[in-house]
């Protein structure tokens, strides 16, 4: 595979959901063929009607390994699942990438893979709530960051390759050590997405107390508490593949909070306003 | 003032940021004249080159209000000093409106106010977090609930007065009580505010541990901190005229949190799914 181009290379994409859709509908066309493995046949005849893949499959049989990259598109412990599952069948000399939202345990098991086989983790930076190949877009990741884990195994050519692959669907290549990713998204992905239900809860719980809660959300309500309605199972595979990470992203937001309250009710002021500018500049700076 | 259409009124809104000048530009034709008054020479010049206002003060001196309706559009505070200031110069027969974020407080300031004015409290539910009347839209308020908190002394044809007005700017008006009002907005606004700020601020603290968190924060981060960029003074005004239900709210969510931390400490999936469950639920409930 190293040698061949992005036009020549054999694809199989398994779990065709939002990210998976939306990575066959970015490589129509650029690449030699798509065959896409899901065991839900609606998905499948979506993506053949839409001419984003050349074949559907509903298991991870053999004929449908047999390509130059095979990409795990499903939550990361399905992910995990399917590796132990498919890794005997894995051809010579094929790409394994993965796109699971957290890196360091399936990493972890990729090193075990037969010799044969060339892994690398991949993690595209643009969810989003609505899931589902219904929501796929060509365009998801288009100007998105895309962290790419390798293990100490990859060969340069793999990567290099791989580099192609995100050219092609407009990301932007970023090699990053799973460990580091797993950290990062714990704050930026676990912790928004908790904070958004913890909300979303707490204004439901005061709304029993108060209907006029519910009239009175308005755009702020809105977009803070967006990624409550993301997909519950990818977010817990996401949470419980990162437990001290996000751990820690909680403990350190809690502790936060607890400083708001003693501020609050001791009437300190001056600090509260110190901290709500400190958190203004600091989104401000990150808007630009 | 009651007997009058809309069209037959003399405005004069204090303070031209983003809700002063969006009213004064959704009310641009609809009425007889509109004055204005900020400090900042700047805002006024900005609405008379557009036509939203025929003149403007930088005092609330005499003649900028002998007025049918005054509008207080500052911060609440702002509003409440405001008030105090120009209670003795208001016309006999005038509607006095404000638009602050809380209620109780400047309502219960309101009780006082000579008795030939007809005061009445407003609150449309439209903020931005770009303060400014360089933001300002005469569509800011379309399709927006606007809470109406009369006093007891308020005359039915004041509210009625209130309702065309409130028409006018094709927002809702939603009659409410102030106490129960400010119970709401913190849950709704004070709450995902200062959630957002303690979001960013959490970020930006594991950034410094770990400088690849900026690199992989996408939408998730950016919609649910997107308030923490919101105009520090008018929030904090609004936090510490409504602080026991600020609290109530934080400590609401506080234990919520707590919930989560312990579920995951323990690995209590089941707990931790059914928490999350339920916010996604009711955040997909509230979309439609």
């Amino acid at each position: 595979m190293s040698e061949k181009t992005l036009a020549e290379v054999d694809f199989t994409i398994i779990g065709l959901g939002l990210m998976g859709g939306s990575l066959a509908a970015a490589l129509t066309g650029k690449v030699r063929s798509i065959c896409a493995v899901d065991p839900n046949p609606a998905a499948l005849q979506f993506a053949l009607q839409r001419g984003w893949i050349d074949r559907g499959e509903t298991r991870p049989s053999q004929p449908a390994l047999d390509s130059d990259c095979v990409v795990l598109a499903a939550p990361v412990r399905a992910n995990l699942a399917i590796l132990a599952e498919i890794s005997h069948l894995l051809p010579s000399g094929c790409l394994l990438l993965d796109l699971s939202s957290t890196k360091a345990e399936i990493v972890s098991a990729m090193q075990n893979l037969p010799a044969h086989v060339q892994p690398l983790g991949g993690h595209p930076m643009c969810g989003k709530e609505s899931q589902g190949i219904e929501n796929a877009d060509p365009q998801l990741f288009a100007g998105r960051v895309f962290f790419l884990t390798p293990l100490p195994r990859t060969s340069t050519d793999a990567l290099l390759f791989t580099h192609q692959l995100v050219d092609a669907i407009q990301a932007r290549p970023v090699v990053v050590d799973a460990a580091n990713h797993d950290r990062a998204v714990a704050a930026v992905s676990a912790l928004p997405y908790l904070l958004a239900g913890s909300l979303t809860r707490t204004v439901q719980h005061l709304a029993h107390e108060n209907p006029l809660v519910w009239q009175a959300a308005a755009s702020g309500f809105r977009d803070t508490s967006r990624l409550a309605a993301s997909d519950t199972t990818m977010m817990l595979n996401a949470l419980t593949t990162n437990p001290l990470n996000t751990l820690h992203a909680l403990r350190t937001c809690q502790a936060d909070l607890q400083i708001l309250i003693d501020n609050l009710e001791s009437g300190d002021t001056q600090t509260l306003v110190q901290r709500l500018e400190q958190s203004k500049l600091t989104r401000r700076k990150y808007q630009e």
